[in-house]
């Protein structure tokens, strides 16, 4: 049977490989999630981001352990984007743990953020595009990190979970600002430690003086202690009236279309850099183009004009 | 008089018109980079990072004045790449301060810094390049920030400084790792700080360890105090060496040329991503496509596949 059979059946173990597939993008791995494409769109995408060190790994898996009790097809990714200055290690957050075994009905994932930083993202996108064809109702995604890359992993969510803990202090204050913008839910986790309804109260605040007058929805702070499995009953009930709320209003619908325009102009520049720009660098003739260059006979932009003249013959 | 021969001439304000004009991609900027280019090639870029608050700006004023001391004409470019969890005050870095008044002689921009992030780091080196082509002899460009749009503009330098604190402490032992890579010389600064002996000692320990077998330059590690001025004539003294260094084995040629190589390239995805994917989606036609796959007849596989192919009429 093949590997796609089985991937129909619900065989974990062909998911895991079929993941592999398109994330080391594999020939015909676009045809591939064409047809994985035209199964999905059932999946709730629950993005979840925040400094490091704020517990988000545990609040996930609780969680999984939650939406899986209560009858949902669970799947997580996890994305750990690679700092320059760190080598992955952003800030001392540790390296994510699985703690599902095999057959345990929730399906993990960790993504390999080797490659170029762009591409990051438009390939978690492409692994929660085959988590959503595979059949669960609930897909995860966690980034560890801070950073553009989070914010365009997240972008493709339905609903973004932030979460910070008490101790940030001062930290949340300067983080307030960007966080706003994302957050759809605060969770403040560890809420068992001092300072806890301090920066509850703070974040109320700051939520309530900058909701846009155009929105319906206020961004609730949520606190749970994850690690206790406190108050994750409430937070899966925030979600559950956020998802309701934007279905009610049509912004489920209008976010989901802008994420379809997205995906295809993200396509569009992958191809392009696929096709073209990566195959030109093994061109004889490349080499000539930068010679002349260095030898102050022309210029990269001159060069970059005539081969993008010569590649777009048929212009729109 | 034109403004282009005012910035031949070395008018300041010109130049600053001729960046603003760069920066905001105003129609015809590349026809004018193209030409500036040709006058380019002679600037020495200095790259300065490293984690918030090691005291970068200070640092690169002062290297600016001694520089400038000693007879080279000198230009700043300050990035402050915005985070998405900050709005740009990373971690409580401070906006960058500029001390050279007009007619100090030292040139001073910092970048705007809106927009696309991958769009940062070309914006950034389309700068320089027009600093040099003013007849800069030396372009300090500061990133404050941490992350991969910091790594791609300090790519495009000549040496790159990475720039500590002795108060790091554990956080420096983290961040070793990638620092390494990207370092030509490390500077640790405030040295006159408690823990600076321990820092230092533990750095020239790492970075002999990490030293591949293959290079010849031992990147060494500089104690600084640049609020007091102390040592920045070392730190220049181990960067004339260095240029020295690169010079007679041959790595400066090779690496302008792939400064070149990767500029071209960045150049065409920019415009296939100006001249074709933005205006994409501004066609009528675009949105029946994203009604389509929204309704589940197509994917955005199969569209960006049918775009494509219309746009790449001619092939390689």
């Amino acid at each position: 049977m093949s590997v796609l059979s089985r991937f129909q059946q619900g065989d974990f173990r062909a998911l895991s490989r079929i993941i592999s597939f398109v994330e080391n993008r594999k020939d015909g791995y676009r045809e591939l999630l064409g047809n994985l494409y035209r199964q999905s769109g059932r999946a709730i995408r629950i993005g979840v981001t925040g400094p490091p060190g704020a517990g988000k790994s545990t609040l996930v898996n609780r969680l999984a352990h939650t939406y899986f009790a209560g009858g949902s097809k669970v799947g997580i990714v996890a994305v750990d984007p690679t700092s320059p200055f760190t080598g992955g290690a952003l800030l001392g957050d540790r390296v994510r743990m699985n703690e599902f075994e095999p057959g345990s009905g929730v399906f993990f994932r960790s993504m390999a953020t080797r490659g170029a930083s762009g591409g990051l993202a438009s390939s978690t996108d492409n692994v929660a595009i085959v988590l959503d064809a595979f059949g669960f109702d609930v897909v995860l995604i966690e980034t560890v990190g801070v950073g553009q890359v989070e914010l365009d992993i997240v972008d493709a969510c339905d609903v973004v979970l932030v979460v910070v803990v008490p101790e940030s202090g001062d930290s949340v204050q300067t983080m307030k600002a960007g966080l706003m913008e994302i957050a759809d839910i605060m969770v403040v986790n560890k809420a068992d430690r001092p300072g806890s309804d301090k920066i509850i109260s703070e974040l109320n605040t700051t939520m309530q003086m900058r909701q846009p007058a155009d929105s319906d929805w206020a961004v609730p702070v949520v606190a749970t202690v994850a690690i206790k499995n406190e108050n994750i009953d409430v937070l899966c009930g925030r979600l559950t009236e956020y998802l309701d709320f934007k279905r009610e209003a049509g912004v489920f619908e209008e976010e989901r279309r802008r994420r379809i325009e997205k995906k295809i102009l993200a396509i569009l520049i992958n191809r392009f850099h696929d096709e073209f720009v990566d195959r030109l660098t093994q061109q004889v003739e490349f080499e000539q183009y930068v010679d002349e260059t260095y030898q102050g006979k022309s210029s990269p932009y001159d060069i970059a004009d005539e081969l993008y003249r010569r590649f777009s013959g048929k212009q729109l």
